[in-house]
């Protein structure tokens, strides 16, 4: 079997998973390398997951000659560049949400993929949540009618660290959080969002202001053929890890998400108590799991793949319009910028 | 034992369900009376219930001797009128909501109980559902910490039939059902919203827009102390009655709100099946009797009522800016005019 | 509208109960008096319902010239004795479970109803309770396919004072909290019994045992054409009022109960929270209510009861094989006796 | 890293998953052959997974120079047998349950590992459950007081085609499916079982009486200290693979298990659905590993593995009474035979 040489390009929290899926769980993929700003980092993923090759850039990576493919989890800031070098250099990308911090460098990265004809896949892994995936299979088959209301909940437990405001590498939360929804805002409904308005508050963590960043936002949506819908982020909920979607149909509706960790219920005189959620890579697991394979499959298949470089790029102009609203205080029409060019 | 001579207005489904309660399950208080406009339902409901005084207008039962207090469930178009009426003749008023369909009116019917120095209370019955009870103790406890973001839904299982908006006797979604979360909104969260945003859609219904009604909308929330939130309400949700409301604090969060109708589930290849919801006279049920029966003990007992002609004014407030909102296609602050006379 | 003039023998926690529903909430119904071996009791609830009669005692209500049924809910000893004088008064009966605390009793009290050419109904009140409702609608739609076995779980939240055991009023966990189950065991089966075989405990309360008591019990049912079954009570579980029922069938599955009190869920890091049931009064008070009112329009519409003192019977049939396993450690044949007169 | 050479007998449904987890998941182990008594599906196991040695039997598999350990996933008939040869080959042991379907054979297998100084491991893996792992805890912590009543629920979807029992390779119900419930039992109660009593039924398969084996069965127990408690195996299960156990104490209670395959729930006019569980290895997919995982750092690290061959012998022994009590029609006590040599 002819296997797909992969590359993980940040092998923090997020991309020390996607290395570990790849180097067991992925029978069609070989990781051949890691790489990390840290090069102390990359060097002991690499040895932790038995590898060879660790390198502390992507250019140096991209010098492994059995590499195929590109997985970026970078820091946000440094995606699109990333996607940029590695098109150029004629690998395959699967690169982690959101592909840029802006539509100008989303636009450059889409080009360098699509003149390198290579192929680009987002991570907006969700899509590959069986609970995702079984909701979007009723709404295709018509099961709930006509979509009306969209609706969508992402808390986190633990806001970031005042120090990962002050590196300035990620996004507000519209960038690092609210994309999810925004995603699934146009996946599941399919349709596009035309408009949005949107309130935050740093209410209990006036601190990230400075940063231009906020504790919690809702977002209200307006959707080209007549859905509307809203979408809430809140960045340290203290009881867990807790994302939930809704989607309303003028036949059905259907709910995605729980708030229990594990199958125990325990009773007593002080009530009934559920271990919640906590993590996202617990919460996801089978999600990101599956993403990974699929992108691996499509590529030595030469399919298309499932979660565009346009997705990307169109969610990017929700979160973009999400903060032009934020910032200015009224509503915000929602834009790509030029024609996109797509991967 | 003193009980308290109530005489009810207006006796379609949400009246009748009041005189019911006042005739068999409020010692506290005696049904005198019934009227409606139509003498027929207004003699029916009086010989179901086996009173002796039914009339086919508030004037007309407001001749009746023994009537210390009436309730006011008409149509909402006619309630304000009803309120200084019955506030003229003296008598203590508990009205369903909304309070009025503008501020104005709003605000004479506040004056002219203020005048008469009679107590209003208006109908926000979800305040005395032991879950929303249960909700409301927990924030006053601190036990959720400051509140950072409050969400309500609220679905109706059938939309009114065209005859209704024909007849024009209602105000639009926001002052018939959203009215409810504009009230929990303050309430759960304590403190006033400044200013809202709303999308709304006809899509499945675009017949109703010519009468300035829509059959969804999502109402973004900002609060003076820095909260924020978002309510939902969808007048013909497919599958059940289905209200829920969450309030998120920095220490912990709340929700309220379940879909099933009994405690029955029913297993097969095709999945759990649950029976859910279907009306809010079912759902809320126990929240209707004890509302109006804490409205005879406090009129009794000479004690302020607990739901104020004041709540009912600043929920209007907000369904006025919601409306203006919706209408202008921008936030809009939310006001209820001159400085109003509390009841 | 005739009504049916009725009298409660017994008005402790769950007499008082009865009265209070027929006061009010059965139109078709005129509580005419109440009667209790305290007589102080008696006189205080007849004057909060606000009746004219209060007894110490059935003979003398019975004199009572409006009364033309009787609802007993006396300390189990005394039913089958009151069902007895009852019937040969000519009155129609209520009589909570269970109809006797032995076979000879119970036969006597039936030949009574019968030689008297009354009604008798058996306080089995879960069969009126909305949930249990739904599941016997789906059996007998056959929606489950042929029954293989039948579960249940009784538990309440206090166990009886010791002084109740001193007083010998009441039968063991069998007559006083498992008939209920016995009871459903057959009515949702549509079966009968033949075998039981019980472990029961004293563990955390060894001084019922020397009452014949127990805390807590596991009774394995053998059903005559080929089901089976297990029914286990406890009469201290800590944390709440715990009811639920399954039957399970060849084509699907019913599961009746839930153990949250209210719709509220409070989420905190320590999980999430819900209030659990914890009385019998809370959980079943739709049951009771309708219970007695289709008790109460059967005897007036000289239909036949619903709960017939036959199904009294053949579940404390059921009782007394569990207590003889219990007191033998082998399984019992389940009998009734001689063969019982129908009520 | 030293890494354990394991070898896996037996590769159908079971055994290829343990096999597939020694493969990719278990970064300490090396799966070094696959054996089965088909060669044909051996030597297919090993081309998907990747791995040389393939072979049709223990014998030969154990001629593999580096086989450090057996995991044993046979039919149940064959467990014991092949325990004995592994051992005394000097290979420590991973056995599915049941360690043998009569006592006789359990000894003589305990014998032979405990002459053979190695270690033996039996897979109850509910106990690596996230669930019953954080029940226990709480267990251990004195969370629910002193237990009272231990109930466990096991129903499998698909019952067994009849070829399986002609085959007769496997024991009945009790040696098959509920000996998990059996090893909970004690696990969760930390007390043994003295005696039990059995009902079981044919009713809805009447043509697997003839093979000596049920298709449901309810199984009372007694326990050393005072419990009780009742298992309930359904083998088929229309709607379903459904595990739930619940631990009762003086002070709490604890449920173990849930209904919901995913985490989205579709509401209709028809209800509120959910897709409900269907396979053992889906349900438990993550105790599969953590407990083969568990094993094999244990087996390294020299240390004493975690469910002991004297916890298969024990949970044997309570089915053979559940077998003898279903034979004889009344209770049967719980004997392991002889003194055992424990693992």
């Amino acid at each position: 079997m002819r296997k797909l040489g992969v590359g993980v390009l940040g092998v923090g929290e997020m991309g020390k998973r996607h290395a570990e899926n790849l180097r067991s769980l992925v029978p069609e993929a070989r990781l051949v390398a890691v790489a990390d700003a840290s090069t102390e980092r990359a060097r002991q993923v690499a040895a932790e997951l038995e590898i060879e090759h660790s390198y502390s850039s992507l250019d140096a990576m991209l010098e492994c000659k059995d590499l195929d493919a590109v997985l970026i989890a970078t820091p946000d800031k440094f995606h699109a560049q990333a996607v940029g070098i590695a098109a150029r250099a004629g690998k395959d990308i699967l690169c982690e949400k959101p592909l840029a911090l802006n539509l100008a460098d989303a636009h450059a990265a889409l080009r360098a993929v699509s003149r390198a004809g290579r192929r680009l896949q987002i991570g907006f892994m969700r899509r590959y949540d069986p609970a995702y995936r079984a909701a979007m299979k009723r709404v295709e088959a018509g099961e709930i009618g006509v979509p009306v209301i969209f609706k969508s909940v992402g808390r986190d437990k633990d806001a970031p660290p005042l120090a990962a405001y002050q590196a300035n590498v990620n996004g507000m939360v519209f960038y690092n959080n609210t994309i999810h929804d925004f995603d699934l805002a146009r996946w599941l409904v399919r349709d596009e969002i035309t408009e949005v308005h949107a309130y935050t508050t740093v209410a209990i963590r006036p601190e990230v202001a400075q940063y231009g960043d906020v504790v919690a936002s809702v977002v209200n949506l307006q959707y080209q053929q007549g859905a509307i819908g809203n979408v809430e982020s809140y960045v340290q909920a203290a009881y867990g890890y807790d994302v939930r979607t809704e989607i309303v149909g003028s036949k059905g509706s259907i709910l995605v998400g729980s708030l229990r960790q594990t199958a125990a219920t325990f009773l007593t005189a002080g009530g009934g108590v559920q271990t919640l959620a906590d993590h996202f890579l617990t919460r996801f697991a089978d999600a990101y799991l599956a993403e990974v394979r699929d992108f691996v499959q499509n590529i030595l298949n030469d399919r298309p793949v499932r979660v565009t470089g346009e997705d990307g790029l169109k969610a990017l102009g929700i979160a973009v319009a999400a903060e032009n609203s934020h910032v200015q205080g009224k509503p915000a029409r929602v834009t790509v910028g030029r024609s996109s060019a797509s991967a």
